[in-house]
């Protein structure tokens, strides 16, 4: 076995723990973290740039033969401690799989004929981000667009995608004058899911061509100004209590109907 | 002030803690506990047949007027220590408003015409059966038929579904048996939620009349011999990654199609 590191003082296990903390160091390192054995293959899959892949030992006897392939020339394979592991782990039981990613190159939405795309705009909470993108992988959605969201690369987003962000176009675009002058350059049609009486239904008010659907923060919405720069507002009709749909449940019926 | 708790002996204290940590528990006291300010208010608003409200001496302060209503004469109205109230929440910022409720007399669902119904088969995630939950309050599905799935009155079903536990037709029915005779006695069509690409695809396939729709295991899906038992299966359509769509976010996606 290789040798096994057991401080937490070590360089790259100070590293990953930053990356895993700090939105600011990973940007300023422009890396991230990855934690599972399922997402770590995924990553190794889909040939992501991986610095470092992490085992604790017990780990090691597991999966190693799997995860330290040896064609992995650019990614340093190191062994820790079980111990060392636990203290790294944001999971209780952890498998003790770990890597560090190398953030990509800003990406740019390929926009395609008849595109559907989302558009994530003020949304705070990484389990609700996650399971945007993970539902849009399922369902076929060509793009996601998010602006003034919480951080894609924070491990809870990157936890709760389930390795969907690695197959997704996803692309961050801050500046709201930017996002929907690339929309108009590309012909979408933009809609802007809100709670509002006079919205057009989205049982009817179709979604031919290529459509962009913008989805607010989770107890605000969007900003009037952003809602008044779509080229229409819809809403999702509901019979309950209004605040029984959360942001990534109406994501999902509006991406469902986007697709149809 | 009433005599403000500081002892985590308290016999309410430790009754609550018994109901938050255990379902035997609950079965055996036919008692349940809440969590949260507005959850707290919702089960006031909803007559609800609380036992006990306890507040922290902070919220006591802050939220005791509006809470410990006078026309309560039935519900114990409890203050303790802030440092108590930390020990017994389940969240790291609790805002100190705790309460004992009493389990519904066992339910039945009202079956309607065209009544549109979820069966919760096997499900064990209680963040998705909340979430599930509080969708159908949304999008007005007539009921929820819980069969061998994770305890509707563990602490993180109830918090999960903000409150529309309280408003939903809900009944718990373990026998597969009595589940499907009850269904049939009612004219209800049933449809199984199935993985499987011989299955009718539910853009097409149409939910007129009473119907209702079987949700499955997050990782195993429903048995063969409860998806044989229904009526048709019945899937959605995917594009991507077919683990990417998550039992919660599926059962939404149905519940729309149902309600449509």
């Amino acid at each position: 076995m290789e040798n096994i590191i057991k401080s937490k003082d070590n360089p790259v296990i100070k590293l990953y723990q930053k990356l895993s903390s700090s939105k600011k160091e990973r940007l300023q390192y422009g890396l991230f973290v990855l934690e599972g054995l399922r997402i770590v293959e995924d990553a190794l899959c889909e040939n992501a740039d991986l610095t470092h892949i992490i085992l604790t030992e017990s780990a090691f006897e597991k999966y190693g033969g799997s995860v330290f392939q040896a064609d992995l020339r650019n990614t340093k394979k190191i062994v820790i401690s079980n111990e060392l592991g636990r203290k790294i782990s944001s999971t209780d039981n952890t498998q003790g799989v770990f890597a560090v990613c190398r953030i990509p190159q800003e990406k740019k939405i390929n926009f395609v004929q008849n595109g559907k795309y989302i558009v994530l705009f003020g949304l705070q909470d990484p389990g609700n981000m996650g399971m945007i993108i993970r539902t849009a992988d399922a369902l076929g959605i060509d793009g996601i667009i998010i602006s003034g969201s919480c951080d894609l690369y924070s491990p809870k987003v990157i936890r709760s995608t389930m390795g969907s962000f690695l197959r997704m176009n996803i692309m961050v675009e801050n500046s709201a004058e930017k996002l929907f002058g690339m929309l108009k350059e590309n012909n979408v049609f933009s809609s802007a899911a809100v709670i509002d009486k006079n919205a057009q239904n989205i049982n009817s008010c179709g979604f031919s061509g290529s459509q962009a659907v913008f989805i607010g923060n989770e107890g605000n919405g969007l900003p009037d100004e952003i809602s008044d720069m779509c080229d229409r507002k819809i809403i999702i009709p509901m019979y309950g209590n209004i605040n029984s749909l959360n942001a990534a449940m109406a994501a999902g019926i509006i991406m469902w109907e986007l697709k149809k």
